[in-house]
Parts: C-alpha cells; structure tokens; sequence
C-alpha cells in the first residue's frame, strides 16, 4: 500500500507552516580514515541547536545500496515513492533548463554527434562544440515541421540539446539511437511497445530532417536522442497531502521538480539571501515550503571538502532568518550524500533533522553523520519523511478506529 | 509477501508459552522540554531488570507518522498488516460492547439525532441524550422487522447505538448516512459496489421504519448510521502460528479483537488482578496470552502524567506474577503511543522489551523510550513483533534450505 493512499484520506488542515530545507548532497564522508564528515566538520552553531531541541536520524534516499540521481532524491523526499515515479532522463533535462514541460510532451536529451561517410559515429560528443555552436545548430534544427506535432529544440550546454515533441497520442516508450560506442551506427527510434510506435516514426522523420540539415557541418554532423520520456502521471501535494507547496529554490532543475508534484515556483531567485527573501514575501500565502540549496553538492562532486564545509557554514548562517518566521515544522536535510571523497553522488544515508512541538527529543546535540546515528528517528526511507512532517504540523487524523 | 506465508509454513508447535503484555498508549513525550517521558518517570523496578537480561527496541506501528486507532494498532501487535485487515468502525463498535459478532455480519455504529418537520437535521447527537433514554429508545428500536434479515439493535452510551444485520448475501460496502453537518437532511444509504444493494436497501428499510418509531420522541427523532462494515476476512492465530491464543483483557473492544484473530476469551474480569489470576487459571491450556492494560491510554488521553506514571507503576508491581509463570518468551509493549502532552493516540514509536533465553542481550538497563532507542532490537514495523516471539519461542523452522 502506497502510503499516499493513507495520507489522502487521512490529511487535514490549519495554519501550521512546514518548512523543508535540502541542502542537495548533505551527507559526506571523513576526509581521512578517522576523521569527520564535511558536515562534521562544519561550524554549524544553528543547526546544532535546532539539532538539540528536535529530533535526528538519518534517511535511506531510495534503497541500501542505491545512489539516486537528483530526480529520485527529491521525489523521495516529497513523499512520493522513487521506485514507483520513474522521471526520464529527457524529461529531467527538459527541467533543468526551466522548459514549461506539458503532461503529454514527450522530452529528450540530445547529444550532437561526428559521423563517417558511412554514416559511422566517430566522436559521440562532436569534439565537445562549444554551448555557442550548439546554439547556432539548435537555431537551424528549428526548422524541422513534422505533421501534427509541435517540436521544440532548445540548447542545453556543449553537445548537449533538448528536444520536445508536443502533440496528440504521444507516447514516451522509445529506445535510445545512442549505440552507447563509436565505430557504430545510430540505431533506429525504436518503440518499445505498440502505443509508442507514432512517437518512434515521429522521431525517425526529425533525425532524417535533422541529419540533412548537419551534413555539412563539422565535426557536428549528426545527434543521438536519448531518455526519451514523458512527465510521470504524478498526483500534486495539494492532491495527496491537502498542502499548497512552494519551491524556493535557484536552479531550473530542482524548480522543475517542484513543479512536477504540483509546487509554485516563485521568480527566479539568485542567491540564498534572495532564497530567504522569497520565503519570507510568501510565508502566508503557502503551507510548505521546499528551500533547494545546491552548493552542498556541486563542491561535492568538485572534491573540495573545505568549499563543502564552507558552504554548510553559510547555510547555517541562514537558519535564524527561517527559524524567525516561525514554522511548525523545521526540517534539514539532503537528497542523497555527495561526499567530496568520492566526487559523485552516494548510496550513504543522510542526515537529517526534525523541529517541532511534539518531538520526543533525543541525546543529539550536534547536527552530524555520527550523531545522527543515534537520532531518535533511526535509519528510515526518505518517502516518510513528509508523513512525518504532516503528523508534527497536526495535518494527519488517526488511522482506523 | 505477507510475512504470514512464511509463519504458516514454518510454524513448529511445542510447549513454549508467550505472553505479550500491552500497555495500551504506553509511549509518551517529556512534560517539559528536556525532561522525562511517563514510562522514564515510573519507578518500574521489574520491567527495568527484564530489560536488563532481555532485548529492546521501539515499534512503528502503522508507518512513520501514522498515527493508529486501537483497531489497527492491535491487529499489527498480533502480526496482522493493519494496512491489508482494515476495521470498519461499526465492527469496532460492535466490539467494544462485547457483541458476539458473526464473520458475515454487517455492524454499524448509530447517533440519535434530531430533525426538524422537514427532516433536516439541527442536532447530530440529539442533544447528547443520557443513556437511559439510548435503552429505552433501543428498545422501541427493536421492534423493526425486514424478511430475510435478523436485527440487532444494542446501546452504547449517550446518544450512540450499534445495529446489526445478520442474514445472506449482505456486505458492508455502504456509505454513511451522517451527513456530517447539521442543516442537512440524513443521506440514503448508497451502496459503494454493486454487491452492496442488497444491503442499502436493508438499511433504507431499517432507517423508514426507525424513523416512523422515533417520530414523536424528543430530541431523539431520527437517527444515522456510519462506518457500515463487515469483519474483515481474517485468518486465526491458529492457522497462521499454529498459536492456541487466549486474552486476558478487561475491556469490551480489546476482548473483541482478539476474537477477530481467533483467541479465546476467557470470561470478563474487573481489574489487573483478576487478569493475573485469569492467565494463571488458563496458563496450561494456551500457547499464546494478550494481556491488555487499558489504563497508560486512558490517562494519556486524561493528560494526566502523574496518573500515567502510578499505572506503569502498577503494572510493574504484577510483572512478578508474570514471570513467575515461567514464560519462554515475554514481551512488553503498547500498541501505540498516548501522550499527556497530547492527549490522544499519536504517530511515536513505542518501546517494546523482549525477553527470552535466545535474546542478543543489549546495553538497554531500563524500559524507556531513549534506553530503547540504543536497544538492540531498533526500530520496526509492529507487525514484526509475533514472529519475532515466535522465533525466541522455538517455533519457527529455517526459511529454505
């Protein structure tokens, strides 16, 4: 049973506010053997506090053992099952570069490719254009029509672009042409079930059209389309939680994301100072706020511990301006770990942190990897996390009689 | 997979006795911010030392944040899903005044209310009616007839009732008749699928009839019905365990659950002692005994600590009896927490102790909600909780070769 099927029917409403700060990569590892976490590491005196007054523990993102992208990270964290909400990689793509991504649209990631005379990949990223090339081959790609369905293509960065197809009875089941190696041809869209098989011709004719268009250019004379996919049928929080949600947050990505599960997105934003800002203009106008804090991960996969700890610092020094709003419910945590050993998102649990009223508060005294082990949340899937928030802000009825 | 498939393979029988002791609501929260819980409060001298030489840990009972009724919270101490065994609340209500309800049963709960000459309703509990008048209108009540069905109609309290239809082909699926709002006339009972016909029919002829009876009373006029439901289709402890199972509760509702999963209910008892000298009388005759202690609940939902705090101590002074029995496994729970600072069920994990001569001894050297935490049996659904005592029983085969 999907635990949505509990919180629908079970969820009410007040004025309480939940507030979930993600700071994208939180959880780390010692820097050297013995040693502490990024986290650990940090001067976090806020957090710490809040830390010593709620309640810790750490989430498991999707499973033991699996490292989540950043689009099953933040489903997980609002609630909604990363087995169950399978988000494509084109449609992902699509959101990470703030594309008003319709229900039915079917989204792709394209990579501009070199091929042969023959028609043989021969460099599958075009010697890595620069964004400017690929923006002027975007520019000529516009020109492809396709019966009965609106295309759009946008630039992405480098050999990187997206293309959307928009029409009547689409459908996202088509395979890859990237063959995945040089010294092979692009492979045909193939549907991988009938209802896909419009879509599959439909992208056949814009790789025809596109591959006529690129002939004589060089080295990007070609592209690959991949992940090719449609937006999950996903219920809204308003739907699943009764909760009106607003993602405050810089990149397009995670503004993406927000909006898939039926958050406003205010206006772009620029920083954490406008973050804040934002949060405090729309404080009473929302019942959740989602607060996406991307430095965490990005000097995590650069491998800079001391960015990572410094970045963490001033997320802390943020904190008072939230707590000072008031919210029933303070939670802080991550998507998934990021440790600057290891470069790359993790399987590693990630720490997180409760505030409210009717915490049963634990011996945690110090927001960290290690004393979050001891937490009184213990180790848990991050898809509880958001009941768990509804129960603390008074938002859940009794189960059963 | 239902962890029943597997117990009903495996279950072995010898002549362990497990005796599961439930404190019903026994988790709670600190009175004061960095203060102790009830059950840290209590001076509990036994249970401290069972901790001591046993395992501990903290129960989920539903999921993280689900905060469960009596019905559900039971059925997954019993090691029943309290997600796929879904109580309806006439069924509850049913049970809760020892009704010896059948498995085809349809059990719902009534409210007197009062309409006006238009049949709008302009009070939903008629005025909170004593219960005197509750019998005597009951028995007017009793006076209906529809062919083919057999009729009960019982008492509870104020201005609630139960009524039950026993006859063929009925089903539960029905809606609520109880608009839930005054300046609305009562709604027909509409069945909820096809098969329900019959039965909203039933209840439409009962709702005439009872209406016709109550015309002329007042406040009492009219009445509505809710949680229209049949016992679930549940297997036994029996089938399940191969456990011959007996309760040892004081209280209507908790006696009538444990029938639902098969038990035996020895005749009603008046208080703690009586139920020491119940398991004692039956202690030859079953392999599995529900000792229900009704009072860490009804003193959370008082919001009274101190009063919380003498009832654990209470019980702990009949732990001896208890042990002294010589079970081979014992085990001290509650099915979810009560409290004081909430007055009412709530969502906390709740401490359970373990004790068994097959027990992987943890540092846990008092029974509370923080020694549980760093317990050795660590968080976990409820539902775990019967084969866990099953293994500490003998009473489990290995699991594939």
């Amino acid at each position: 049973m999907d635990i949505h099927e509990l919180t629908r029917t079970l969820h009410l409403d007040n004025d309480s506010k939940i507030v979930m700060v993600v700071a994208d990569g939180l959880g780390g590892l010692p820097r050297n053997p013995g040693g502490q976490t990024e986290l650990e590491s940090a001067n976090t005196p806020h957090l710490d506090e809040i830390a010593g007054r709620g309640v810790c523990g750490l989430t498991v993102p999707v499973l033991p053992g699996i490292t989540p992208g950043s689009g099953p990270g933040h489903l997980g964290l609002f609630g909604y099952d990363p087995l169950k909400y399978i988000i494509g990689r084109g449609v992902l793509e699509a959101l990470g570069i703030d594309f008003d991504l319709g229900p039915q649209d079917v989204a792709i990631r394209g990579n501009f490719c070199t091929v042969d005379a023959d028609g043989v990949i021969t460099d599958r990223r075009a010697g890595r254009i620069p964004t400017e090339t690929c923006v002027k081959l975007v520019h000529k790609l516009r020109a492809i029509r396709i019966d009965g369905v609106e295309i759009f293509v946008e630039p992405v960065r480098d050999y990187r672009l997206v293309v959307v197809f928009r029409g009547d009875g689409l459908d996202g089941a088509v395979a890859d042409t990237d063959p995945q190696t040089v010294g092979a041809k692009p492979l045909a869209p193939k549907p991988r079930t009938p209802a896909a098989q419009r879509t599959a011709d439909v992208a056949a004719d814009f790789i025809h059209q596109a591959a006529e268009i690129l002939q004589d250019e060089r080295p990007a004379n070609m592209l690959t389309l991949r992940g090719i996919a449609q937006r999950p049928p996903i219920p809204t929080m308003q739907e699943v939680y009764g909760l009106k949600a607003a993602a405050v947050a810089v990149y397009p990505m995670y503004r993406g994301l927000a909006r898939l599960v039926g958050m406003d997105v205010p206006p772009p934003m620029a920083d954490i100072g406008e973050q804040v800002a934002a949060l405090q203009k729309n404080w009473d106008d929302y019942d959740f706020f989602f607060f996406h804090y991307k430095y965490t991960d990005s000097t995590g996969e650069d491998g800079n511990f001391d960015e990572k700890v410094r970045h963490l610092e001033l997320l802390d020094a943020q904190i008072p301006h939230i707590t000072a709003l008031g919210p029933k419910v303070l939670i802080v945590t991550g998507d998934h770990s990021t440790p600057c050993t290891l470069k790359s998102h993790s399987w590693h649990p990630v720490p997180v942190l409760l505030a409210a009223d009717t915490c049963r508060p634990d011996a945690t005294k110090h927001f960290g990897e290690s004393p979050c082990l001891s937490g009184g949340l213990g180790q848990f899937q991050a898809k509880y996390l958001l009941p768990l928030a509804l129960a603390h802000a008074g938002r859940l009825q009794k189960f059963g009689a």
